[in-house]
């Protein structure tokens, strides 16, 4: 049976994810924090792993993105979703808003409800978990305290909401990535992500390395940085394309973009992922 | 006389920055988070504010970027600072290592002294503090409980340092930026930040963009993303450029880039800071 890890314990948005990736009769096993996530992939105790890799308001999470650039041999992605987030604050039944001094949750999470906290408990006191649905099960523990989950969640745990769909925008989505033990193959709409450092700081060498995309026509959805822990100001350029690494055009571009690197990942090549429903799905 | 907001409270890193900055007999106004601090300049509240921006481990602070450009008129970006960083485990005196069940400090903090929690303290609880300083204040209110700071925090609350240089490298340097209600002057070694949302989403806008600066001998030393909260995978791109907005050649560049972007904000010109000494300096 196909097992994949995912962010847990059950109840997070990665679940939630994983169960939309891998359909039919996989088997989900909840790991506490996304490094150990993938790393429970690259040690082949599972066959597949599905973590967040972006949110539309808080960006890049940079955990995964720096586990996938800082370790050896690391999996490739073969596949992105895109999943529209509804935060509600859950906490024990028959807990209402004014009693709550404390809310725990992922540090994104929190930050992505930032309006409804500031608005509606301005004095509570911020306790991070490791994800959402972490935040959920730790409320059985004490009274007084509200977690930032999903419905499943509050479902799974014995837990109420207190208030519903307290994100800041309708526009949340987070993206989340499929990571595999084999690379996904071409199937004519997808794209590829790739890591780089630039081979010489010295003008231009940013510019002639991303000329080699766009001389082939080939777009640039995101480009990023994250520094390598080589010292200030020292970055890996994260670039996401469009078109598979097979592509003869695409394959073309990143030899030459390596030349102007220092050194080249490949992150993996995958199909792209249509929008999320503009529609809210019933929970 | 000068009043200058920073990242408090007292012992925080970006006092230290603040103090260094404004070095003769400015009052120093500690506010309890990153957003705060730089609305107390924006309302005129202080003469100018310190904030960090970025960490040669973890990338940008987000919360400062995204304050930055969210915000109507935001202050301009007078000066840069690069502090070493040094963490320390601090608790209530006789704590020791094995009686620590819960850590509290700034999430960035914890996420640079990994490696140390993991091997040391691999079951202790994370708590999120809104600063070092923040943490290593609340430990006056409960035992078994450590927070990741500075001697000078550990000094300040009465409290006392278990393990010396959690870090997880010794290449730890934090950039802090300077806010004022004037922009800075020119000085001949200036670099200047902007951030730009891209006119069109096609091959090569972007590449043509970054063309005005390259093919002006402009070097760019960062070029980052930031979702512009309108929906997954539009970004606003915030580059940092060698020059100051006053220079001609790089004022053409700006002028040039502004006519393939949708909107262009220039966050300020400032002297290009040197990197921290390497040596340690004594606490």
């Amino acid at each position: 049976m196909t097992r994949v890890a995912y962010l847990g314990p059950e109840g997070s948005f990665s679940e939630e994810a994983a169960r939309q990736q891998f359909a039919d009769g996989a088997e989900f096993v909840g790991y506490s924090d996304i490094p150990a996530a993938i790393s429970a992939l690259t040690h082949k105790l599972v066959d597949g792993a599905v973590v967040p890799i972006e949110n539309s308001i808080e960006g890049s999470i940079n955990v995964t993105l720096d586990h996938l650039l800082h370790s050896e041999n690391s999996p490739p992605i073969v596949a992105e979703l895109n999943l529209p987030v509804r935060h509600h604050l859950v906490a024990r039944p028959g807990t209402g808003l004014s009693q709550i001094e404390r809310v725990v949750s992922m540090p994104a999470a929190v930050a992505q409800c930032r309006k409804f906290l500031q608005e509606q408990l301005p004095q509570v006191q911020v306790l991070a978990a490791l994800s959402t649905s972490a935040g959920v099960q730790s409320l059985v523990h004490s009274s007084n305290i509200a977690a930032i989950g999903n419905r499943r969640a509050a479902q799974l745990y014995g837990m109420e909401i207190v208030a519903e769909d307290i994100q800041d925008t309708s526009d949340n989505v987070t993206r989340f990535i499929a990571l595999n033990h084999t690379p996904a193959p071409s199937t004519g709409h997808d794209k590829t992500s790739i890591a780089l450092i630039l081979a010489a700081d010295r003008p231009g060498t940013l510019m002639a390395m991303l000329a080699e995309f766009a001389n082939r026509d080939i777009n640039l959805s995101k480009i990023e940085s994250r520094p390598t822990r080589t010292g200030m100001g020292k970055y890996f350029f994260l670039i996401d394309l469009v078109g598979h690494q097979a592509d003869p055009t695409v394959a073309e571009a990143l030899a030459a973009a390596r030349a102007h690197s220092d050194r080249l990942m490949i992150l993996g090549s995958y199909p792209v992922a249509p929008p999320p429903a503009i529609e809210r799905r019933p929970e």
